[in-house]
């Protein structure tokens, strides 16, 4: 537990009470992909090491990689300038982030007149890492 | 000008027509800053080469670098899994993004009981970047 210093007055948090958390692999260097923190799920990052975030579809608590067992171990957790972005840095397990069984979730790349492309292969398919979902 | 070929259709923006957008320095692979971009900032973005941001404080079309010179050159484009969420590699000029005059605005690293620690220097003094302001 991280004492309390004000650390989180540092933090601007939107009108629903939401910061946008982006992930970078620390080995690859790639972004994996952004969610969102709300002040539980970021105490619980701090805390417990591993990612959690809010999510906005379900309105729960998100512990990435609770089904997939491809969690974000935190390496490190930088704020920017404005105080309204988190960076974090991770060691992403399993090697996959997105639920479409690639690296990372920004896997489509925008290709001129043909519009986005997919240029990162499944490493694994999303039915093994959900189950039959 | 990428012809009409539904890439935009790809795309979910927010409630405020908005899409949030990160960018990677090409060279470094520092995660720079996260921005928003509106359709027309889009557009002028992927037509000019050069990012273009929609300023939410000055409700305004933001040409980052357009008053310090550090402008951004794109050098790819890439959407996330729910289309939502923009990554975009640049060549940053100036090898400045931020507008305390350091690389990165992500300058500041959580230190455990310290609590938020910058650990960038300042390139450059922001009174040369802009003027008096």
């Amino acid at each position: 537990m991280i004492e309390a210093n004000n650390w989180l007055d540092q933090i601007t948090w939107n009108d629903d009470g939401l910061l946008p958390a982006i992930s970078q692999d620390v080995a690859s260097g790639r972004v994996l992909m952004m969610a969102w923190m709300n002040l539980e799920s970021l105490q619980l990052t701090v805390d417990g090491g591993y990612a959690v975030y809010w999510s906005r579809s379900r309105s729960q608590l998100w512990r990435k990689g609770e089904t997939s067992g491809n969690r974000q171990k935190i390496e490190e957790m930088r704020l920017d300038c404005d105080g309204d972005t988190l960076l974090i840095s991770v060691t992403q397990e399993g090697g996959i982030a997105c639920h479409t069984g690639r690296e990372s979730c920004f896997y489509r790349r925008l290709d001129g007149g043909n519009g986005w492309q997919s240029t990162d292969e499944v490493l694994r398919d999303p039915k093994e890492l959900y189950g039959s979902k």
